[in-house]
């Protein structure tokens, strides 16, 4: 596939575009833009020594149709990494199941609590609609970090260098074809220790920005940091890790089960490979960010562009001036 | 309606038979029900001096089908009653939102915004599904209370009087007529400071459980508390606050905008009363808590059994030994 018709190709994948009502619902709640948290995985709540954070995520009936015990599985996945993205550790979820016939509830029950086993982050309560016409489950997680240890999103600055750290020990999901699963098989403590690798960068303020990489993939997650970052970014498609078996177009559409898109000083970025290394996470630095707008992918003297943020949106948010910088 | 008749049609209500499921779902995430927050309104996650609460709940597709704004408006309400159930403030909330459409996805966001003006409490993020075949809105809440001040549901005890606080100024909802609104036409400084009543109750000492009123109505609600408090009741029907235009089958199956049931050893009962009165709610003694297991209902030398917890469930959550007591 050509550089441009792969750029094209991920610009109108679903996965992305499906963020951009995100934008009217944060205007609609936050009239002066001046929440500090919005275009974050999770809210940050609360002082003291330590930040609360506090997250919701739920999971695509797309999916849910498809797999429910997958998808249960995934509602407990997906919050928990909210919470590591901000550097943090969870401390208990709640979840609101909706559910059209016992049948599915048991599936979705079972995927959840398969989550809940691997992750070892509680359900502490809830919430539930036995007799829904749908079958839909929504998880919120609290957790909590160093309130000098937040990794935020919007904070990628123009020279960082980009590093993704993310686990290519994994199998397409049998039933859902764009999810790369990396953790069902996997040993609780492994995946658990992948987790703590933003814990420990946040801890040691080796990141200048970072996030997990979720549904919008790859490329999009970087998107999205570098939408509310206000910034601009080059990235070496042949840089970026993945499996030999999977080509370009499909693997940067892909919801990978363990994977985060951080920015750092160059100076820092050997120590950041070395620290998702020691968590049993492949990384590479993949590029840099830049000034302007635009997320361009190279290889080669190829160059296209992905997203131009001065005509596309993700989530369409931006920088709000005095937030988080 | 006979005393019996009445019974029997409250047993009967599905906003009481509804939540028949959570026991299951309890017992599949919690095996050895050691769970502390279990049958509580909110879970109770965290230490220090505080405790942090953290609460999800959802809008009955019923009434999302019915007035979409209203829906908006009411899961606002419910989560921030359930941290105050607990004798907790709330800090804020994350939502997460499934829309079929940009029409409907406008109305409930109008009615979570006014949720929101009208209890003070932030939506500080979320989670978005613009593309679901189905319209349903989710919210979590956090909030935090002091360790000592915690208002439990299972530690009601025989000889214990039951009061109960509630806002008789309010509508019959024009567009769902189970709902009794007391709060979207009130002012918000009124709306908070009744809210504030559960705090008082909870620093002051005062309690020895409580419960905001939710689905199951007013006797639903105090059987939950009997339930998991391994209790029995005893209620003098014509002691329960009404409005005057409202029949006590109707009422008693209402979901009223804001209601607390509490019980308290009897000599605190006139104090419980006026910290209710001083927070703008009626409030009345409507019967003690005695052995066994049943929740009657008695008027002159009538009496008649609404629910059995030998025979009937509400949550068919028990108590377990050696939480919360």
């Amino acid at each position: 596939m050509k550089l441009e018709s792969l750029a094209e190709s991920l610009r109108d994948y679903l996965g992305a575009t499906r963020k951009h009502s995100i934008k009217n619902i944060v205007n609609m709640f936050d009239e002066k833009g001046t929440n500090p948290s919005f275009g974050e995985d999770a809210a940050i709540i609360e002082a003291g020594e330590e930040a609360l954070l506090l997250a919701a995520d739920g999971i695509w009936d797309r999916l849910m149709r498809a797999d429910p015990e997958w998808s249960g599985y995934c509602a407990i996945l997906v919050n928990v990494h909210d919470i590591a993205a901000m550097g943090g550790r969870a401390l208990g979820m709640v979840d609101i199941f909706s559910s059209s016939s016992p049948e599915l509830s048991e599936k979705v029950l079972k995927g959840m609590k398969a989550g809940v086993e691997k992750l070892g982050v509680p359900i502490v309560g809830g919430h539930i609609h036995p007799d829904t016409p749908y079958t839909a489950v929504d998880v919120a997680i609290l957790g909590r970090v160093k309130k000098d240890s937040i990794i935020y999103s919007s904070t990628a600055k123009e020279g960082d260098d980009i590093v993704l750290g993310i686990d290519l020990d994994g199998r397409v999901h049998p039933s859902c074809d764009m999810n790369w699963d990396s953790t069902f098989l996997k040993e609780a403590a492994i995946v658990r220790h992948q987790m703590e690798s933003m814990v420990e960068l946040g801890e040691r303020h080796l990141l200048t920005a970072g996030k997990d990489v979720s549904n919008p993939g790859i490329l999009g997650t970087l998107g999205m940091i570098l939408e509310v970052s206000g910034a601009g970014a080059e990235v070496e498609l042949d840089s970026i890790p993945k499996p030999a078996s999977l080509d370009w177009d499909r693997w940067l559409k892909m919801y990978p089960g363990m994977g985060f898109i951080v920015t750092c000083r160059p100076e820092n970025t050997a120590r950041v490979i070395e620290v998702f290394n020691n968590h049993k996470l492949n990384a590479s630095r993949i590029g840099k960010i830049v000034p302007g707008s635009h997320l361009d992918i190279v290889r080669g003297g190829e160059r296209a562009t992905v997203f131009d943020f001065t005509k596309h949106n993700i989530t369409g948010l931006r920088p709000v001036k005095g937030c988080n910088q």
